[in-house]
Parts: structure tokens; C-alpha cells; sequence
């Protein structure tokens, strides 16, 4: 019964994303402020003739923001060219989408890699996601715009130059990386992988910059999972510190605890050379936990779809909290629970991204967000999930397992977000009819849950070398 | 003339010590006490009955070493079985030599790249060296000591298992990384190849020693340039912050200026984490600038000398002065010469790395040691040069030349380097006799200066994509 609640829920909602999209034009109200990436974007059209510059337009109204600088800056990409590499991710496609949406000229180079990890774990989105190319298509289709989709690896110096040459960005939003810190720590070659693919593949974007595209802004996601859990206030990028009567303001320490983790770190210390070296304009984005699926234009077609990972490799905390409630499993809480993070809503991710874009960091400037919300344990998660789910009659219990991670369970937090709020962020809430929503969404889906899925199954410390793809991804009991 | 001198002395140095090598056994003090990693090797002996351990010995006494704690860790190797990592490089061969002269039992492992690296650029040592097969030949014919030789990549993992396996290090002593700032900013070929063998290199050892050798201790070479020129005292791997009323002890920040110094950052990040999640121990050798080339094991067989290095890539900033002033060019100063960092002689490397393997980090230790002894601004090095160069007759200029690097020229520097000699280190320091030495040695050589080599030839604002060999290796005036 949940389950047909749940689906007629979504379905309506789809239905009126539609709708939105086909009067977009009409309704959006009509922008004022230029921002600079598109007042950049549009001296060089002027410059270029050959470059169709849309009209800054918003094709959707966002009915869950609030008014205000968010709202302002809501539309306006005009044409601005913005590759997003890893596009066919899960921020990625988001992201894409609500770009285009804006106006924004945007190209998404993806390897398709997410989808091949799926393939070699076999694991699968809850939601039955389409191709790229159906993606990109179906997106056309209903809303006009033209996403261009390169299919490539930009640790491939060949394709990576060619893609920039071919759509020569203004900016490129850098989300191509493997991004799952139980994956990187499966065994050997999935922590060299890791760390090879991310490390490389952003120096090759720094050299595409450098070469090909000098003005380009650079805006890289990182993760608040640099800063490790300190037990001092967490700033956001550099700290200011006073030692034996002199001062500097130096990169805040970082403590990475996997090998995805620490990748990006090393991409932050290289992009942070390049900003001083080459003068590169930089802007890093600590993004904390993401959690959610729908913006509103990937509920606008079920060919948008967003996927939604709740496996133990791919699913982040609350994600996969939800669905454990969804399908009556307990929630998994690893050791005590005290584990304290920032969390974002996907609807905040995209609009960071836009802030960020729209902000550009100048040449020689190594910018840092801390890009999340709200900060809470796993506990007070768990709690959330089990209030909400029993408004909606779910019966959720917790379950503390062994941490399979190597990592503080009872630790002093206090991260700083203001940055990206003082320059028009509104934040979505984790409030209950965030969740509830959220609960909702999830439970349309649940008969595609696979429950074996759902339990830890990589231990940090039983990394080794033996190539481990069917253990990792089918945890015992 | 003062090439006959120089030749002449540096002949009876090599006389002395071969003579010296041959008595060593029975002038060598007996030991008394014993250190750790020897004990440890003892005991693993006792239950490896197949393995032979060589009685502790003391090949060489070492002449110029103050008596000390310095001259009671001289030897006790025990038969500890360290593997070198790099072992045919600078730093590298002098540690094999010194290490097995002293009853280490030392296997090499080398993929030869320093090798190959001369030849893509068409470098050379001012030193004719052998290869390294000759020179563990020649080692073992003049000490009746093996050095173990396994040529082969650490990035290709199937090599490095196997030489794990074969061998059984007690210590990993890794040199073996890249080590040239300009060869990683060259191009972009270059600065991926940098970051990739040093960062997976150092990735599979840490493997190799959790899967195949968890008791091994890691011995690592990073380097000071991890730290950069902060405003603030540079401190020993950590420093205590207060901040907003509350204290922890963090990582010192880091801000490395190339791609190469990056890579050293990088597998800080990664070893630290590796100590917490798998309780590794590991030794991080924050190195400064090494200067020399003799040690008393390198002289006794002109198969064993050691490599110098004079040219715009490889050269080291007092290696490459004591070249020009030997062949009459001027000192080449980049930009205004106010960069400081922190020297030590050879002969202390080789000191601190049996300092270090002696007295073992714990497991799940991570520790870091700044190994150097002074530290000098690049126009300090250039008075001093030009000052002992005037005593040999050779008359000194400098050349202020464009700064090949982005780098502060005028800043604040003051780094601890207590640790090393809290354990024991004596520092040979660069007085008066040291330079002197160090001319003679070179000016011995100086017919085999290329001249075409000394200038910088990368620059790290052109860092650019195109494979960049021929310009790299030649400047252009």
C-alpha cells in the first residue's frame, strides 16, 4: 500500500515537472543581474561569430527555493559553455540538466565509468536509470536544448584535447572522478585505480586549461572528507596560524581516511600549485553527503531519472538509511554512530555549482567552498529516518554493526559553510518533509531493491591484493 | 693544473679507503649495543634457519665521523634485510654500500629509470658510474658482500610481490621516485609520469607490506620541499594549532611547488592513513638538498663511484655551483637568490637512514624526521663557493638568471631538524674543508663537463603538452 501511495506521489509530481518545463519559457521571470561567467561568455561569442548564444532563459521555476539571491541567480547562463565531466554521475547529471535548464551551454564528457563499476560489483541504481545517449536525447526532446555528451576518458590526453578544442568551455565543473570511498578500498588495484584515475585525470585538466582554454574556470569537487575529523574548528580551505609569535594563513591540515579520500587531497594540493604556477582559476568544492534524487528536472521524464545508489560500496549514509527503511531492513549504523559529517540536499548541489559558476574564482586565485548544509551524526540520522518513516507507518529499527572503516566514532565537528550562502545559497533543509519526501520517492521503487546489497561489505582493514570484486560487492550474511 | 691536483688527491682518497675496506673487519670496534631492527632481525633468523645472517661487522670506519652516538650505531647491521628501493640512484647507492658495509643484508631494487632519463635528455653524470650490476659485482669482490640486485618497476605490482616474497625485508628503505622538480614540469608527459610512478609506486609498497611483510618497517625519502616557504616555523611533521580556544596536533600544511615535490605530499597523505588503517610503521624522511658525492664506500673502486649530477634538470643547486666554478662558468642564480632550504652532506643521508632503520617506528606510527643539518640561501651557497673557490685558484662570478620556477625569492625561513640528531646524527656541516673537498673531487672531473647542460632549461610557466625532450635537456642560451 505504501508502495502504490509512494508511485501515484511521484507520478503526479513528474506530470507537473512536465508541465513546468513545456511553459518554462514564458514563466521565467526575466533576469537582471549578468553574472560574470556569462558576461565573459558573452564578449567572446562577440568575438566568435560562428557560437549560437541562447537568450539567458530559465526554462523551469524551482518551486521549492526561496525567493532571494538564490532566486535571483537562478537563470542567466547566457551560453555560457560549461563542461561537466562526469556528467552521467549522479551530481553530475543533476547538475547538467539543471544548467541547461538555466541556459548554460553545456557538454558533458563522461567515461561511463559508474556504470561499469555497477557492472563489475553487480550492483544497480534503485532506479532504473537510461542510457547517456537516451539521456541526453529524451532532454532535447522536451526541453529544446542541446546537451552535447562526449564519451571518453580524460586520463586519455588525445580525447580529453579534442574535447576541449572542440567545445572550448568557459568553465568545466569537475566531477569526473571515482568517488566512493569503500570502492577504493577493495583491494589493491581499486585504491591504484582510484587514486590513478582522479590524480591524473585532473592534472590533464589543468594542462587542458593551461593550453587550450587559459581563461577557463576551473570548478573541481572535492570532499569535506579532506579534513579528516580534527579537533578544531574545520575552515573552509586555509587557517590562519599563529606559532612561536609569527603568522601565516596556510592550506588547512588535511587527514584523509581512504584512498578516495586522499585522492582528493593530492587534487587539491595540484590544483592549488596550478592557481600559483599557471595562474589557473580555481574554485575546489569540499562537497559534503549528498542525499536526495529528485530536482525538478530529472522527474520531468522517467528517462531523466536520476540514479540513487544504497548499495554498501555506492550509497551514502542517509540514502541508503531511506531505502533500509523503505524495505523493512534495519539501518545500518557503523560502530557507535557518533560519526558526524556535513550533508547536502542534490537540489543544493546543483545550485552551489551555478553560485560557483556564476562567481568565477579570478586568474591565480585557489578559491575554496565548503559545500554542505548542514553537519549530523550518524545517529541523529538514523533518528530522523525512524520519526519519518513511522509517520508514514514504517516500523525502522537500527542496527549497529562493526565500522568496517578505520575512523573516529566519537569526535568533536564543527565545520564552516557560509561562503556559498553569502553569495546567494539557500539551503534546503533536512526538515521533516524533506525526508518525507524523500521516503516517499524511494519507497515507488522499493520492489527494486535488492537486499543483499545493502550490508557493509568492504573492511578497511582487509584491503589486500587479491582482486576482490565478487566479495566486495555480496557482503557475507 | 688544478685538474692534476685534484685527480691526484681524490686517487689517494680512493687508495685510503680500499685499503681501509680490506683491514675493516679487524679494525672495526665491536659493537655493544645492539639496536632494535637488529634484535628484530634476530630473532626472525631464529626461526629461519634457511637464512644466514651475517655477523655484525664494520667494514669502514668512517674517518670524518665525530666520536658519539653517531660512531656506536656505526655498526650492528645484524643481518636486518633491508630492501632499497632505488638503490642504483644518488641517494640511493650510497645508503646500499654504506648499509651492507655495516652487516645489513641490502637488496636493491631498481627499475633503472634514473638511467633512462639520462638518456631521453641526453644528460650524463660528471662521474663515469658502472651499471648496476657491475658495481654490486665490483662490491662484492672487495668487501665479500652481498648486494642483492632485482631489476624491475615497484608500479608493476607482479614484479614487486615477488621481490617481496624472495627477499623478506625487515625494512624498506624508498628511494625509489622520480626526484627532479624541473624533469616533472618539462610537460605535461612528464609531470603525469612523475605523479603516477611515485604516487602507485609508493601505493603497492605500502600493499606489499601490509599483505606480504606486515612487521616491515617503511623507511621513506620525502623531502622539505613538502612544507614550502611558510611565514611560520617549519615544524617536524606536525604542529599544535589552537584555534577558535581548542588544540590538536595536525599535519604541518603542506604546499609543494612542482609536480614532483606534490608527489612527495601525496604519499605523505597516503602512508599517514596507512599507518592509521592498517598500522603500518613508517619513517617519513622530510629530506632537504644533498650536496657530495663521496662517502668512504663510493671511493674505494672506480666501479663504485656515485653519480653526480650538474645539469639544469638533475643538478642540485650546490652540486651544479661546485661544477661551474670547477669549468669557469658562472654560478647560476635563479631570480634573486633569497630561496632558502634546508642542505646536509651525503655522508649524512647515509647516517640518517641507519639512524632511522636502528630505531624503528611502531607499528601504526607515522613518523616524519626533517633530514637536514643547515640550512642556506642559494646566494649563501654562491659566497661560500666563490669564496673556497678563490683558495683553489679559480676565480667565482655569478649570474642572477630569470627563475625558471615560481617560487618566493625573498622569505622567512627557519625549519627544525632535531630529531635525526636526538637519535644520534652527527652532522658533517658545510664548513670550509667540506667545500674544498667537494671542489677537488669535482675539478678531478671536470673534463667531462658538458657545458650546454648547466643552464636551467624548464621553465614552470611553460610546462606546456607537447613532448618537450630536446628543448628540456639543451637550453637555449
Amino acid at each position: 500500500m505504501q508502495a502504490l501511495k509512494g508511485t501515484s506521489a511521484v507520478s503526479k509530481q513528474q506530470a507537473a515537472s512536465v508541465a513546468r518545463l513545456g511553459a518554462g519559457a514564458n514563466v521565467a521571470p526575466r533576469v537582471v543581474r549578468v553574472p560574470q561567467a556569462a558576461a565573459r561568455a558573452g564578449l567572446r561569442a562577440q568575438r566568435r561569430p560562428a557560437d549560437s548564444v541562447a537568450a539567458a532563459a530559465t526554462a523551469t521555476a524551482d518551486k521549492t527555493a526561496p525567493a532571494g539571491p538564490g532566486t535571483a541567480n537562478g537563470g542567466g547562463g547566457g551560453g555560457t559553455r560549461v563542461m561537466i565531466i562526469g556528467g552521467d554521475g549522479y551530481c553530475g547529471w543533476a547538475t547538467a540538466l539543471h544548467l541547461s535548464a538555466r541556459g548554460y551551454n553545456v557538454s558533458i564528457v563522461d567515461n561511463l565509468c559508474r556504470r561499469q563499476f555497477d557492472l563489475q560489483l553487480g550492483l544497480d541504481t534503485l532506479t532504473p536509470i537510461a542510457s547517456a545517449h537516451d539521456r541526453v536525447r529524451k532532454w532535447g526532446e522536451i526541453s529544446g536544448k542541446h546537451i552535447d555528451l562526449q564519451i571518453g576518458d580524460i586520463c586519455d590526453w588525445e580525447f580529453l584535447s579534442q574535447a576541449f578544442t572542440s567545445f572550448r568551455p568557459d568553465v568545466v565543473v569537475h566531477f569526473g572522478e571515482q568517488r566512493s570511498a569503500p570502492y577504493s578500498m577493495i583491494d589493491r588495484q581499486r585504491a591504484v585505480f582510484t587514486q590513478h584515475n582522479n590524480v591524473i585525470g585532473n592534472i590533464n585538466v589543468m594542462f587542458a586549461i593551461k593550453e587550450l582554454a587559459p581563461e577557463c574556470h576551473l570548478v573541481k569537487l572535492g570532499t569535506m572528507g579532506e579534513y579528516g575529523t580534527p579537533n578544531i574548528d574545520i575552515e573552509e580551505g586555509f587557517i590562519t596560524i599563529n606559532h612561536n609569535g609569527r603568522t601565516d594563513t596556510l592550506p588547512y591540515p588535511k587527514q584523509g581516511n581512504s584512498f578516495y579520500h586522499l585522492s582528493k587531497i593530492h587534487d587539491s594540493h595540484n590544483i592549488h600549485f596550478a592557481t600559483k604556477a599557471w595562474k589557473l582559476a580555481a574554485t575546489d568544492l569540499n562537497q559534503g553527503v549528498v542525499y536526495g534524487v529528485r530536482t525538478d528536472e530529472t522527474v520531468a521524464d522517467p528517462a531523466l531519472i536520476n540514479r540513487y545508489d544504497y548499495d554498501g560500496i555506492f550509497g551514502t549514509a542517509l540514502n541508503r538509511f531511506v531505502v533500509q527503511a523503505a524495505v523493512g531492513h534495519p539501518l545500518t549504523v557503523y560502530g557507535k554512530g557518533g560519526q558526524t559529517r556535513g550533508f547536502l540536499d542534490i537540489r543544493d548541489t546543483v545550485r552551489c555549482i551555478q553560485i560557483a559558476i556564476d562567481n568565477p574564482a579570478s586568474r591565480g586565485e585557489f578559491r575554496v567552498f565548503n559545500q554542505f548544509t548542514e553537519q549530523f551524526s550518524v545517529n541523529q540520522l538514523a533518528e530522523i529516518v525512524g520519526r519519518e518513516g513511522a509517520k508514514l507507518g514504517l516500523e525502522v529499527t537500527v542496527q549497529n554493526v562493526p565500522n568496517p572503516r578505520v575512523e573516529a566514532e566519537e569526535h568533536y565537528y564543527n565545520a564552516k559553510c557560509s561562503k556559498l550562502q553569502d553569495l546567494g545559497l539557500v539551503p534546503h533543509l533536512l526538515g521533516d518533509s524533506m525526508v518525507d519526501s524523500l521516503l516517499e520517492f524511494v519507497i515507488a521503487y522499493k520492489d527494486r531493491c535488492r537486499m543483499e546489497l545493502i550490508k557493509p561489505a568492504v573492511d578497511w582493514r582487509k584491503a589486500g591484493v587479491k582482486v576482490n570484486t565478487m566479495a566486495a560487492a555480496v557482503a557475507s550474511k
